[in-house]
Parts: C-alpha cells; structure tokens; sequence
C-alpha cells in the first residue's frame, strides 16, 4: 500500500534508509556470481541483507510462464506482467525492507524492463512510468561484455532456448540462436543508452571474477561510508575494508 | 505490436475506423443490460459488432482470479494486472476489430481503472499513463445512479461479495456490504470528477430501460451519422433510425 502512495513522487527520497544495490547486463555478463559474492561477504560481516530477483514474484510467476509457453504475450503484455512482478516484489519486500536498514541485493531492477520492452517496441517513457515509483539505486553495477563472449557462455550451457529469452517474438530471424545474439546485441545498445544518465557503474565483464569483485566490493563500501548509513556500524565498515579481498 | 508502437501515440488516431462505445457505471447501474440491449440491436441490423467485457482476457484472467481470491494483491498489483488484462483484450481485440471496421461495445473501459485505482490510492497520472495508448472511445454513457439504489440491487442477488468486490482490501469497514456502500459512493466521486473533461453523456440509471435505450439509441444513431462511418451504410443508418424504439 504504501508503495503505490508513493507513486512518483519517491526517487530519491528515503535515501536515509537501507542500501539498494542493483546489478544489470545481458545474461552471460556474469552479474549474477558478482552480486551472490557480494551477498555472502556482506552476510558473513553480519549485515542485514535481502536478495531479490527479477521474474520472481509467487503471486505473478505462474502466469507469466503460462503466458511465456503458450507464447500468447504481446510486448505490452510482457511488459505489463513483468512490471507486475516487479511491483510485488516491490511493495512486499524491495520498499518495506529498505525502510528497515536492510542491504537489498537486486539481481535485475527497472533498467532490465527498460532495455528489454523498448527493444521490443514499448514506448520507454510509458514503460518509465510504469517504474516511476521505484526508488532510485545507491548504486548500479552493469556488467559490459561483448555480445559473443556472452552468448557463447549462455548457449554452451543450454541445449534449447526459451521462446521470448531468445526473442523469437520480434521476428528477428528464424533460426533462434541468431535471433538471440541480434536480441542481445539490441539490448547491449540500450543498456549503453542509459551509463551515463542512471550512473552505471561499468564492470568489464571479461576480466577474472576476483578483480570484478575487488572493484566492485570498493563500491559498496565507499557508498556504505559516504551513507554513513548503517547506524553504530563504522566500526564494522573499518572491518569490511580491511578484507576487500578476502 | 501495433497497440505497442503506438503508445502514447494514438489518441483520437484512427477516428476514421469503426466506432468505439463504452458504458461505464458502478455496479448495479444497470449498464450491461444497457449494452447487452444495444449489441442485440445493432447486430440484428447487421452490424459488425464485437462485444468485450472488463477483466475477461483469457491469457490473465486465472492470475487475477488466483491472486484476487488469496486477498494478495496490493493497490498497485491490482491496478497492473487488470492493466495487463485490458492491453491483452487491446492488442487482440479491440484494436485490430476497430481497424477492420467493426462497433466495438465495451462494458467497461479505461474509465474503470481511473476510477478504483485512483480510490484504491494508486497515483491517478501513473494509472492514466498505463493506458495512454488506448484510443479515445466514440461514446462514453455513464450510468448515473445514488449509490443506496445500486447497492441494493446488487446485494439483493448475491449472498457473499468478494473480498476486492467489497473494497475490503482498504480497510473501509470490517463489515463487508458497509465497506462496500462506502467504496462504491468513492467510485461515484471519481466518476462524477470525469463526466465533463471525458465527455461522458449522462444517462439516469433509475429510469424505465426502455427509457435509458432510447437516449442511447439515439446516441448510437447521431455518432453513426456523424462519422458517417460505416462505408455504404448510409442507408442502413436511416433504417436504424425509424426503429428506434423497437
């Protein structure tokens, strides 16, 4: 409920409370060992820490992969489903947790809706609006990796792609492994439309998983500092510092 | 696609084909047998008419239906899924029959959405912009009616109402049928705020049927005269015409 209050009028307010780290980047880039690395160092320091994933919603899952196999979505039907995902998520865990001091960890937050429905024809400033509510991240992490290296690492680990992951619905090509590098060749462009403006900070995808997570990790720190956020805990971001690299 | 391409975009476009009436009300208005009255008369006529019903888009409805009956959903889930329900029936429906020609009815439209949401505390220009895309209906008959009246009339044939039905999810009243008195006479508000900027032609929900038909009908008949719509069709108005009162 309060969520929806909230509508518009909440960027950038409550930045007093809680951290939102998001990662972003086609599948393949890697993001997601990156912010589970990230999870367990900041548990492990004893944080309060909530994970979210996209598409991951009880009340909402269900239909979007009836919908996703039965291949019946228009563009602004997936768009929809996957805001209504997202506003779950949202409301019932995203927002409240925030505004009880937790870390939340996104793996995907509004920028994957952004780049994904604007390359499917959406119109970004409805679907923008959509997410208009959503509080801005402290901090962004987009993985940037040449389309190849990822579609290799994704396709070597799957015998069949799903219908809308490999965009057989733009009509792009025939065969769905060409169609899926075109697809994610797109949504590379439009996550490079958005650096500088949403404040990505840029991960070279390519390099080894521990010189990503040192760069990483000194992010999250230095927000955690410059928030001086987690009340009483300098002392435990001192700690954390110390063991960057552990 | 082409609902999609077109957000935002299509507001009074597409005037020159088919003809879009919708009825709009609370529940007990009286609306759908309104519409149900004027389907019959067109279609008898000969008319290509499509008759299309909030929330019954096959691809969302079981979600809706699940999440509605586990009392799950928030304002803004709410408002998202019927959105996602309304964009199914748009793309699918509504639209293409509007190109191909055909007299769209509509027991419920944008109208309804504007309407709960708003009451519901979801942001009245967040809910506005989902369905920007939808095309400005030819007719709007809103069923003016006190809301002791209506609600009468829909208790008296229904043992139970449903939990959103009821508006319980506000926390109006812990008694449902007074919960439900109090959202309904929140949904006349927001009605009523719409009549003059929305055009909507006001038809008095307590008159004789035959009486409510007739001003529609003639309605109907000015709107297919004025758009001079249906090519060929001149004189199929005329006869419509002397049989308004059949």
């Amino acid at each position: 409920m309060e969520g929806s209050n909230n509508n518009n009028n909440n960027k950038n307010k409550n930045n007093e409370s809680g951290i939102l780290i998001v990662v972003e980047g086609i599948d393949g880039s890697g993001k997601s060992t990156q912010i589970h690395l990230v999870d367990r160092w900041l548990r492990s320091k004893g944080y309060d820490v909530f994970f979210t994933e996209w598409n991951s919603s009880e009340t909402v899952r269900e239909i979007t992969s009836k919908g996703k196999k039965k291949a019946r979505l228009t563009p602004m039907t997936f768009s929809l489903l996957h805001s209504t995902d997202f506003a779950d998520r949202y409301e019932k865990n995203i927002y409240p947790l925030l505004r009880a001091g937790y870390i939340v960890l996104a793996d995907r937050y509004i920028y994957t809706a952004l780049a994904r429905d604007t390359v499917r024809g959406c119109d970004q400033s409805w679907v923008r609006n959509m997410y208009s509510y959503a509080r801005k991240p402290d901090l962004v992490f987009y993985f940037r990796i040449p389309v190849e290296i990822a579609v290799t690492r994704i396709i070597s680990g799957r015998p069949k792609l799903k219908h809308y992951e490999a965009g057989m619905d733009l009509g792009l090509s025939k065969d769905e492994y060409e169609s899926y590098k075109i697809f994610q060749g797109r949504i590379v462009d439009e996550y490079e439309s958005m650096v500088s403006d949403e404040n990505f900070i840029v991960i070279d995808g390519t390099l080894d998983i521990e010189k990503q997570q040192n760069t990483v990790r000194r992010n999250v720190l230095r927000t955690l500092k410059l928030k001086n956020q987690i009340r009483g805990n300098i002392a435990r971001v001192s700690q954390l510092e110390t063991n960057t690299d552990e």
